[in-house]
């Protein structure tokens, strides 16, 4: 049986919700696609860039006939939203998300949404650091991993049918627990990005005369920084969601930051060559 | 007067030397380049490559004829090197390097140099995470910048036949004083890459059963941790030599990244998203 839905609305047409859109059209997977959010702007966009077919600027309305609903907004408004659409989302309805934290989030979600509507968890291992309707793209997946963190509520039939549509948007789906997902996320995305945003701050801080330090930054500081262009309002969400699991993992990373300041406050240069031998080799070993 | 050496010796002839040779046979300013250095295997290669006319392992005698000397290896040898070499260096002839550490090493070649040899310290800001004779490129600093260091000793009309090198090269030149190159690129680059070692050494600790936490990350992580890929005994040389500064910076990422974690502790959200607005703003900024 072919993948198809009737009428799909995403909440929050932003590079992950309208790129998602894009691939719903391009594959003709969707009768219908409808987009809310809170910026109309964005929404207006959406509509002239012909990423959705219809602009609903109030969430109830634009879930009460939709048979998959996307939460794509930045997962600190998820709580809200819910709210505000859950007494009005279809019976057999699939509703999903796109948030990069799931654990607690997810079962915020899980726990208000109505019987007889199908929530399944997810989270699309995609993204630049600009962000907005415009830069939404169909191959945004290609080539990425998607997450599923099911629980044992989960509708099997629901977990297949969004398994099939991120497969056929190019991703390889991939599923976990809620913990395990928010463990591994703070170690490979969130904490790094704190660290990116900490970095610019140091350096920005640094002005002598008419030279800005930062003026000299070659290609390395740049992709080294380039994730810390992310939207402020995302990841201080984002953060604070996860902030258990960040702040283990920045401990870590403190760990590691100062083991390699001792050893050059010791000027011990076998051991400094030893430990950034290690951490090149496994970047190396990464792509 | 159009530039032109007849003889160029190159030591260590890598991604920056080879490029520099490259620059000089393209724009044709040098009549022989005579490549040395310790590794035989990357001499042969760039002889392969017709990167250098010749090769001579031997630096003493590689020097003797030479009309420019690059220092181009790493810069941990650039002491021996000069102890070895500076016997046999001829009247007049000018000697630069490529080193990202100025302050008491270009002072120990400038100490090492015979009267009558012209040393101009020099910094071509420019690189990639990959290394060796093999990635070497003409186009390499077009665009970038080039960061002269002289000293008062420094003859002046050498610093103009450097700078002509290099504006040739694509780069634009600019002076400053050795501390001050050194301090910023504490900032800009050397910090940046102990802080992409380290994270590589937090994150690949963590292994859970069959998922390594690193198979999750994704073009943020892989972009925030490029320059981890470094050359670590490269990168063991320049912190060391620039470690005052270094660490300096270092106090200042970490007092960034723990005023972070108290915004998390605290749960603080309109600090947090401040403090990520003004980084993120600064990154933007940049390109």
């Amino acid at each position: 049986m072919k993948l198809f839905f009737h009428n799909v609305t995403i909440i929050g047409v932003g590079l992950i919700g309208g790129s998602l859109a894009k691939v719903l059209k391009t594959k003709k997977l969707a009768g219908r696609i409808t987009g809310t959010g809170r910026s109309k702007q964005s929404l207006e966009l959406a509509l002239k860039l012909g990423v959705i077919d219809h602009a609903e600027p109030d969430a109830k309305r634009a879930v009460e006939d939709a048979d998959l609903v996307v939460l794509a907004s930045p997962v600190g408004v998820f709580e809200p939203i819910m709210r505000d659409i859950a007494p009005h989302l279809k019976n057999g309805a699939i509703l999903t998300d796109v948030g990069s934290v799931k654990g607690s989030l997810a079962t915020t979600i899980e726990d208000r949404t109505p019987p007889g509507v199908h929530f399944v968890p997810g989270h699309p291992i995609a993204g630049k650091e600009k962000f907005g309707v415009a830069e939404a793209t169909e191959s945004l997946f290609q080539g990425t991993k998607c997450i599923l963190t099911p629980t044992q509520k989960t509708n099997k039939q629901a977990i297949a049918v969004l398994t099939e549509l991120w497969t056929m948007a190019g991703a390889k789906v991939l599923t976990m627990t809620p913990d395990m997902h928010d463990k591994i996320f703070a170690a490979v995305s969130h904490m790094p990005h704190v660290a990116a945003f900490a970095m610019m701050s140091a350096v920005s801080e640094l002005n002598t005369g008419a030279e800005r330090y930062i003026n000299f930054s070659g290609a390395g500081f740049r992709d080294f920084t380039r994730i810390a262009a992310s939207s402020p309002e995302m990841w201080k969400d984002i953060c604070l969601l996860n902030r258990d699991n960040i702040i283990q993992m920045m401990d870590r990373y403190l760990a590691a930051l100062n083991r390699f300041r001792e050893d050059l406050v010791s000027g011990d240069q076998q051991k400094l060559e030893a430990h950034f031998s290690a951490a090149s080799q496994a970047r190396r070993g990464l792509e």
